[in-house]
């Protein structure tokens, strides 16, 4: 496998290139519109087929490179199912797959930090967006989040996989690339195994957090998968 | 192999943790004073054993953390031979190899960006400090730098390495995490195949860049491992 993982650094996004390296066949997670050149030269120069623009969830603190990306190489735009975003080719609800080349990704409906937010399995990677962060986690304060859907998420869900499933997150903050799935577990000081729900949800309800500075724009632009107007594929 | 990509975000500085899984042996790469703690906690929370702590080159732009995480965990200190730092345990001339765990470390002078640079091959990874970078590489204006040595270094030691070896460099400034030696033969605008030694320095004498910031802090700090005083281990 063909596997990049790229940074915004305004945002501190991370956005994942996967690509099969037989058939060339490749997936975008989480781009930021900004990266869109950066990223289809990218593309461009390891000779590959973009066939779908994945994102984690409908983002606040930047703006989606799907649209822009789409109509350049026409990937398929995919959103997890119930996002309301008009332009997507496709929809993913809690164990639906795709393909690419010989690889599969399948969605985890993992909401909390939005309601629709879904990681993607692939291999022993998975990609938690917003959900699980190396040592955190996302914020539950808006976009109808929720600090008890997301500790049901992170324990029923992220916790079940392997030990040694990689754990590639939507941001970071603290200049780290990766964790797995038993770090979480051991360290992660908001959620390790052997906090309570309870526990979880007075964190999260105390962090009196400022909004995102591009939220009012973000938000609905990412509805529009980045574009001002939709367009056929 | 346990294999961490960390960042320093003020100055674009990877620093890398490798250790064997078996024997748990680690050593860093190019660590960065500032992120001494971040580092110290995940060698511990991995439960690894740092026994190197190993410089690209002496840098200009940050102080190395290779003084306090020697202090803190008893690592041995090892640069480049001929780099004048009266502190470091190891010196690394080219060719020179050092053992983590079952794994091998190998010392490959590329001078250039300075004169003691020097790049370490591990299994199909090449850390390339401030030799080559993603499509770009290291100035060659201070510190006994040469344009000259430095297309020598690349084109005759690193574009030597089999096609498929991953190219970890010292710095991003694009939010791109890995390349290959293949691609940088194909796509580095500066200096990719095909391009004469004379159109490469050209390309250098005429950067005009500034110096780093901390350039009359950081060499001489780096001199002393990133400690005021030497200590022994």
């Amino acid at each position: 496998m063909i596997f990049r993982q790229l940074f915004d650094t305004e945002t501190s996004t991370y956005t994942y290139l996967l690509a099969d390296n037989k058939s060339k066949e490749a997936i975008i997670i989480d781009s930021v519109k900004e990266n869109v050149e950066r990223d289809l030269q990218l593309i461009q120069e390891l000779g590959l087929k973009l066939i779908y623009t994945i994102e984690t969830h409908i983002h606040a603190d930047h703006i989606t490179g799907a649209g822009d990306l789409s109509l350049r190489t026409g990937a398929k735009r995919v959103v997890p199912k119930n996002s309301q975003v008009e332009c997507a080719d496709v929809v993913l609800a809690d164990g639906d797959e795709l393909k690419f080349g010989d690889y599969n990704i399948k969605a985890i409906h993992t909401p909390g930090h939005t309601d629709t937010c879904t990681s993607y399995l692939v291999d022993n990677m998975v990609f938690t967006g917003d959900a699980l962060f190396i040592r955190g986690n996302g914020r539950t304060d808006f976009q109808n989040g929720s600090a008890e859907a997301l500790y049901e998420s992170i324990t029923k869900k992220l916790f079940t996989l392997p030990d040694d499933t990689f754990v590639y997150p939507g941001h970071d903050y603290k200049g780290m690339n990766l964790s797995t799935i038993k770090e979480e577990k051991q360290f992660n000081p908001r959620i390790k195994i052997g906090t309570t729900k309870d526990e979880f949800i007075n964190t999260m309800n105390t962090l009196k957090l400022v909004n995102p500075k591009k939220i009012q724009e973000a938000v609905p632009a990412n509805l529009k998968c980045g574009k001002e107007t939709n367009h056929a594929v």
